[in-house]
């Protein structure tokens, strides 16, 4: 089935209202989650909706926070989440970290002691929108081994890397240090597929494409072996340090669930450079080069990152956003 | 055979100098080929040297030449490198970086028209030693199909996060996009072994661990597949973007030849953090429990990214640094 992006809004809306979010807050939470659906982010948008109301239920969200500033230390300011809700953190610190950018070409938030942030992607839309270029990551709870290691130590922690282009149809990467998530583990476990390329190790410690087997050991595979846990483990230290938080194992060694996760987002303003007032178009030649490439299979356009979910936004905002029967009959009980 | 870290320092000064750089860009230049080399970085210290002077030699690396900066905007400044000595430039645009994040929290510089600057981790290291951590990336000639894609269109563009610690023992990640490097595959080629993962595709177009296959395709494998190929495209066009300078593609058909680059450097001061001077532990906590966590293999150690770099220091100052005889011989040629 499908819903119009103005009923799910609007739903959204009420149910964010009658767990006690202001109206402001309702809408914009709201308004995080049809977005990241309209992209077709729906793990992160309409299916993630019923767990966060659960977890403001249980109290591990707490809608009567606000995030404030730590420490101002010119271009960068440090702010602690307060176990508000994640992704209105997340959203106004973003809006901090353009304003930063805008005043010194650069200009950087860490933010500590916050809960997750939904799409990790959402970040580097509302950047490029601003004109601006960024890096934004945050960490996880325990969720993967190290390299070399068993147990699931490390996190996954997304990184988004965004673009802006003057068309709007901005270049963002949004990936996660493993090369499944383990949504997509559990999806393709429950149609009983393999998965295109390895995932994890199986219960014998070979490994696996068979999902199932991932699901059992809890040993997904990071991106490019020991680079991806190498990457991880430096992404998770990076935060921490600058943000004052928690990493990935004191997350799961204090909390047992993920909340109080460390969040950076680095922006840099791309309206004052001087080469782009004169009309430099090496990003625009670069992307017709990408896409024009000779191809493995002709029938499969290569893309390049952010390409497929502007393309989901347009044909979802026309024909209504996919959700699943079971998920929006839960979430019209909530 | 080893040499002396002291001798090899004294030769490249020596090789340097006759070919025109002054005593003071000999003597940097000279450092970063050996720091590079006592970390183990042969492929981008030592072995790398007669290339070097092949490219001064024949004037794509301009010794005469200095970096200036194109335009400062507070926290920001966007340096031409003026196709000077690469390794210069990029020290001397992490010095500006540093002073940049000591002045406003966080500081960047974005480097156009420079020449390849050599160890990528060397510049984290110079920003961690000055007690920041940073973010730094290169972008590369077209050495990679983008996922999808045949022709080599992309680069590896390598980038380096580092955090430092007081110990001085600092976190160092510095990877290529790439699973493996030209210069590992050429080297298992020569031993006549396989790698121990998939590493490109073979001349039928199936994935291979075969290094000579690779070799003959010049197809390599992007870590975690479709994963790393979006990541460069995004490193790639985000350097370009915000430098004005050329992207990888663009390289090639311009330069055919690996000039012309650019570089971002991102830093963050931890000296000026109130929560590091009350003595948050959390980083040497979490270095400990992924030290001591459960091994796939009890006789491999589980390390922390730039761990190995450090030992192998420590081991090369004591010990001298290995260098293959018929390297040395044509150094010593120069």
């Amino acid at each position: 089935m499908r819903i119009d992006k103005d009923e799910m809004f609007n739903k959204f809306i009420d149910i964010l209202l009658s767990r006690g979010l202001c109206e402001k807050d309702s809408k914009e939470a709201a308004q995080n989650f049809v977005e990241s659906s309209l992209d077709g982010m729906y793990s992160h948008g309409v299916n993630r909706f019923p767990r966060v109301i659960d977890y403001i239920d249980k109290g591990i969200i707490k809608v009567d926070n606000k995030e404030f500033v730590e420490q101002e230390l010119g271009a960068l300011e440090i702010i602690n989440g307060n176990l508000a809700m994640g992704n209105l953190v997340a959203k106004h610190s973003m809006d901090r970290a353009i304003k930063l950018a805008k005043k010194h070409g650069i200009g950087a938030v860490a933010i500590r002691n916050t809960n997750h942030w939904m799409r990790a992607g959402a970040y580097g839309w509302q950047a490029a929108n601003a004109n601006c270029a960024s890096i934004c990551w945050t960490n996880t709870i325990s969720n993967m081994p190290a390299w070399g290691g068993i147990e699931a130590l490390i996190g996954n922690n997304p990184i988004v890397f965004s673009i802006p282009r003057e068309n709007k149809e901005h270049i963002v990467v949004d990936m996660a240090m493993s090369q499944f998530s383990y949504g997509k583990i559990e999806q393709m476990s429950l149609e009983n597929k393999d998965l295109p390329v390895y995932g994890g190790y199986d219960t014998k410690g070979n490994l696996t494409k068979n999902p199932n087997e991932i699901e059992k050991t809890q040993r997904p595979l990071p991106i490019g072996y020991w680079k991806g846990s190498a990457l991880s483990i430096a992404l998770d230290l990076f935060a921490s340090l600058i943000a004052g938080g928690l990493t990935s194992p004191l997350i799961k060694e204090k909390c047992n669930i993920e909340y109080s996760i460390c969040q950076m987002m680095i922006v840099i303003d791309s309206t004052r450079l001087n080469h782009l007032q004169r009309g430099n178009t090496n990003i625009e030649e670069t992307i017709k080069q990408i896409k024009k490439a000779r191809r493995i299979d002709s029938n499969t356009e290569i893309r390049y990152p952010g390409e497929r979910e502007y393309k989901t936004r347009l044909e979802n905002k026309k024909l209504g956003i996919p959700v699943n029967q079971k998920i929006w009959d839960s979430i019209l009980k909530l």
